[in-house]
């Protein structure tokens, strides 16, 4: 049993890193956590759909932390035509997130509606974007869709993107089932799948009483957890790391009574879904793939199938080193949130608060 | 359509109305809420496992709200044999509660431990007790339970009591699964099942983002919630209303920041399991029942079915008139918490807090 791993510059697939004073408090936390290179969500307010605002967005991120190699992302939305994708290539755009209610902006059509957008998907196939997939279907009761379900009912969708585009590459990401890994492992090797390091952990149990748990995807069944472990530990190159971090006020975390007017009086809010894991990302990662003997593939998972599904190699000499924290050492425990010292009461509950990692960065 | 209802004495079969201060607060609600006869759960600290704490704790109640008929359980414990549950009947105790880690206080055996319970089961059969039962087994990842399918395995542990005491009366408690239904539905008329409100109300997209309606038995599918929405729709005399409603603090509801010692740093508290039906519960029910198209079953459901099955006689007299509130009636909004005057801090959120109810106690 080694107590060093040293591994190639590790790359998180799926971040979220906000804007305005979240994405300074934030940002600086995706090196901390041992990520070199990141992959940026687009899901701002209002969401980028355009090459400038991508370009813009990317400047910021490269001001606050220079150190990280930022890969940028559009909103799928209907301002990004094909002329759009065109340039955003140009300008050195990765790919295009979709999300399962973004194409209903202005339509209530949802996820149906992939068709409109096949012209798009077209040009990123010639211009080697990738399409990164929210996969969720809308909830519908009536035809018993909620979010226990949401993921196995987009696979049909995921499907049919890979049939008809077999040259663009499809990240399905933040995948829960055994359904998803599945359909993953069975399509063609256009197809890659993003892991995050919670939902090898969490199962509905520890998310119900937990709003801090609470994600979407909704992390399910024990079998599910398992199916995810499983096949990083098998080794399969389409699976790999994006953490999903997703950092939200610890205010807007927890249910708040809200004083109405008098006429209506008091209602409750609900919790926002996210959990962050930026920062102590990959020592977590070793601790979770340690706790189900599939240490050894550590560094495929974080370092080698994500990039190079994405074609992104990694800078020669830039590796990371962990170290194994003892059983007796007084150390990796996560014991604090993250405070903005510029506004009061910007603060956010990191993932692991109050547990021991069993890993380091040195 | 009537705007008014006249219903015979309402029952709840299943209320917690706990002890100290919250039982102060909350055990005057039950009436306001529009029940007469009230079925009171024994799982306080410590849990009422004798004759005599029982009947101190009615005494309590009574104290309280004299207006009530309290309905008096035992928790299902080593410490109630035989003997004791001969005492009990002869003291007018109506039932038994059984808890799935209740039997577990001195082992780790579960739900499983039902077996050494026979001899009890036996008097109960023969004293005409009723034996209640939270219908879940403890989650067990390796086998694939979790809070989502925990009332499903828990079925075969139903059948097999329900064909080992043919003559004793059992109540599967707060159903909320399409198989327990079928279940309950198949079995011999010794067999009942309660209903809660929230059940017919939430599912699991309603309680993900919301710790305030976080409950178990967790809320299921909207397949789940139909297949209850359906048996009261039918007439199915074997189910009938049991609240659950399960008042916390405020402060037990929401995730909090724990400030341990320097070396651990901060860790954050689990929510508490519970809805808070009881100050709106009538109304609430025939808002649901309503909004499914079964207010013509209203009267079965809280009134005629459980009184039946618990040879339990509505008081001449004693009816209950409902209202309906008008579209435009700025009234029927459930605009507060509850508070106690005599706690600091004692506050308790209501379920439907800040929405409308359709009809109201005359």
């Amino acid at each position: 049993m080694s107590n060093e791993i040293t591994i190639p510059s590790p790359a998180d697939f799926h971040v979220h890193v906000r804007q305005g004073k979240m994405c300074e408090l934030v940002t600086p936390q995706v090196a901390k956590g041992g990520v070199k290179t990141a992959y940026v969500m687009p899901n701002l307010v209002p969401p980028l759909t355009s090459t400038e605002a991508v370009l813009s967005y990317k400047s910021e991120l490269e001001r606050i932390d220079p150190s990280v190699q930022w890969l940028m992302t559009l909103y799928l939305h209907p301002d990004v035509t094909p002329e759009e994708i065109r340039k955003a290539a140009k300008a050195g755009i990765s790919g295009v997130k979709s999300y399962p209610r973004g194409v209903t902006t202005n339509s209530n059509s949802g996820i149906e509606d992939y068709g409109v957008y096949y012209p798009v998907f077209k040009a990123m196939e010639e211009e080697g974007m990738v399409l990164n997939l929210h996969g969720e279907v809308p909830s519908d009761p009536e035809k018993n869709i909620s979010i226990l379900n949401a993921e196995i009912h987009f696979l049909t969708h995921l499907r049919k993107l890979a049939k008809d585009f077999p040259n663009l590459r499809i990240v399905l990401e933040h995948a829960t089932t055994s359904n998803a890994i599945e359909t993953v492992k069975e399509l063609p090797n256009n197809v890659g799948c993003t892991i995050t390091a919670h939902h090898l952990y969490l199962t509905i149990d520890e998310v119900a009483p937990q709003p801090h748990h609470f994600c979407k995807p909704l992390a399910k069944e024990p079998k599910d957890r398992k199916s995810l472990q499983d096949i990083i530990k098998s080794g399969n190159s389409k699976f790999f790391l994006g953490s999903d971090s997703a950092p939200h006020p610890i205010s807007s975390k927890i249910p708040n009574l809200l004083n109405n007017d008098k006429e209506i009086g008091l209602s409750i809010s609900a919790c926002a879904a996210g959990v962050y894991t930026s920062p102590i990302l990959i020592p977590l990662v070793a601790t979770l793939l340690e706790s189900f003997n599939a240490l050894d593939q550590l560094e495929n998972f974080v370092s080698n199938n994500g990039r190079n599904f994405y074609n992104i190699p990694a800078k020669k000499g830039d590796e990371l080193k962990l170290r194994r924290i003892g059983e007796n050492e007084n150390k990796g425990i996560v014991k604090n949130t993250f405070k903005s010292e510029q506004v009061e009461g910007l603060e956010v509950v990191p993932f692991w608060l109050g547990k021991k990692l069993n890993w380091e960065i040195v």
